[in-house]
């Protein structure tokens, strides 16, 4: 008897068949690593467009093994690729952390020995190659030219006497909406999907997880995160930055400059052997240091209450972490840095770029101005 | 002891988890029945925002309760969730069939009895209310305005005396994704985001999965396949045309009458009590009068080789489907009927409405012309 690892799900949202497959399939479909090649058991309708684009070692119609699942009563995707498994003598299979427990019961049901791998299912994944680094600096390249275009319009926009933006052209007051428009207008006329982005003013940009609704104010702290999915590659770009359309405050000030000083502090220590959890710690450290606690003031979190960064690849979160938890980071590793302040009496403020760990430090592939203030 | 129901997962792709709390949140959290009633386990980044907008009847800080499941040594969000049911008396779990293997085991292992539901998770959610059919009707209506805009970008087009189309604009040849961009700028626009829009011409019509790319060239069938996701609400639209810019052949038209036939018989038999399957079969029987068979030729999938319609709601994919299989119809569906013919030396017709099932018959929330020819 043999061992086999098994995915059953579509590639559109599951990055571990993204990664095997190396084809966007929009409904579930099953890959199977044998003997270390990985098989497609794919539809009539996917099977041709898999034998010619797919990174599959072997692409199957799954009709004979849907027919050969029924003589034996077994139902549905999870039966399909029991039946395959069955005939190639596999006993043992392994899962990703993710593998749908509906199928899990039946294979089970069936006889096999099922395991979820406790950790990623790929770890060589978060380390990219060559190829995957070109992917994520298109994708970093493409969010940069986006973030140039909200920043002209944001310059492009008047002051209104009660403080609220007007369009240029319109001279219509200007809502979050309308920035976003600027910046994913642009992104899609590029092949990217960008997905909620964030445009969030004042106090709603001490709320990191509000995408921004309502009035652009002048003056007022006004975050911009950016990530999206390149659609030919399936990597994704991420980056933030902070404005202040008109003058910003001594206090806005000195919380962006602090953030910029820790940004500084993060980039300068990313390396390949570093224990990411020092990185979160010495910019945590920083912020206390000039003043911006972390903790509940009046039921409310404020401070730098997230974590520095995250992987970026196939997912826009992926491993490996930057926080309090800590991970040990490697050459080859994408990751963020986007250390942020949040005070709803102020706002918030967050910058971020993505890097590539190198041994002895990281490259930037954001490589993008910070300045504050857009006249 | 008592029974609940759990759901851990993020909501921007899990539609059982929007469903059950109403809220976007982009990472993975803890949605948990008991006695009725839908708590959330949300982080302190997401806490405030649940409190205010989301639709569940409880929401708590999952701080206390990770806290908690530290204590006992329960890992992460299988163990937060443990640490809350633990608290409640819970012993018997149900959860969607999709729930992480990963997690399953944990809470197994824990003692818990938990078994993944073998239907939908949501039974109900097939079934639209009025509410939902109002915001599906509004992402049916962007996605018929932005097929006009793709149907006029070609309408401008000129065509090369290589067959190929000419920009209006600039006189560059016309690639599929300039077509998609005229369709996609739009839904962007108005706060709806495009997923994998199809423009497939020519050959690339014949495969019903194809998102289509190159050149558009003229007497060619183009299939327009739109499917975008209103960003504020989370439900889909989903409509097809098929067009030949210029002058089509016998051929081509006749395969476009018949598939326009096949949908109006399929629209004419929709309505509640309908065994879908019956939908099914008397379109692919019209087909086959009509000379359009389906199955292999020349190691190419031919004819209707998909299913006629598919539920659409807070997933582009879901119950009820309208196929071989058939299930019966209900009030409330909102479902597509998409028959398509599909030849590799012509190409691919598809026409795809979408509508809701009432009792005695349908509404189409699409109502937009099927016109084959673009001068």
């Amino acid at each position: 008897m043999k061992n086999a690892r098994l995915i059953i799900a579509d590639s559109e949202h599951n990055a571990d068949m993204l990664y095997a497959s190396g084809m966007f399939v929009p409904d579930p479909f099953i890959a199977i690593e044998l003997d270390g090649r990985w098989h497609g058991l794919l539809s009539p309708l996917e099977v041709d467009r898999a034998t010619k684009v797919s990174q599959l070692a072997e692409v199957h119609l799954d009709t004979p093994w849907r027919n050969a699942a029924e003589i034996r009563d077994w139902p549905g995707l999870a039966g399909c690729a029991a039946a395959f498994l069955a005939a190639h003598n596999v006993q043992g299979i392994s899962v990703p952390p993710s593998f749908p427990l509906r199928y899990a019961d039946q294979l089970r049901g069936w006889g096999f020995e099922l395991a979820a791998s406790t950790d990623a299912f790929f770890p060589e994944r978060p380390v990219k190659t060559e190829i995957e680094i070109k992917y994520l600096a298109q994708a970093e390249r493409l969010t940069r030219q986006s973030m140039q275009q909200g920043e002209q319009y944001l310059g492009r926009c008047s002051i209104g006497n009660d403080n609220i933006l007007r369009d240029p052209d319109s001279g219509k007051k200007v809502t979050s909406d309308d920035v976003r428009r600027a910046i994913e207008t642009f992104l899609i006329g590029k092949g990217a999907m960008p997905a909620h982005t964030i445009v969030a003013c004042g106090r709603h940009s001490s709320d990191p997880h509000n995408t921004g609704s309502g009035y652009i104010r002048a003056h007022e702290l006004i975050i911009i995160d950016i990530f999206p999915r390149v659609l030919t590659t399936g990597y994704w770009g991420d980056m933030t930055r902070t404005y202040v359309k008109g003058k910003a405050t001594t206090e806005q000030k000195k919380m962006y400059n602090t953030v910029r000083e820790g940004q500084d502090i993060g980039l300068a220590m990313m390396a390949a052997g570093v224990d990411s959890r020092h990185i979160h710690a010495a910019i945590t450290a920083h912020f206390d240091a000039q003043g911006f606690k972390t903790g509940t003031v009046r039921g409310k979190q404020g401070g730098f209450f997230h974590g520095t960064g995250h992987g970026v690849g196939l997912e826009i979160h992926e491993g490996p972490r930057v926080s309090t938890r800590g991970e040990i980071l490697k050459a080859g590793h994408v990751v963020t840095c986007e250390p942020g302040l949040y005070y709803p009496h102020i706002g918030g403020v967050r910058l971020e770029d993505m890097v590539v760990i190198r041994d002895g430090g990281c490259d930037n592939l954001t490589r993008y101005k910070r300045n504050l203030e857009i006249a």
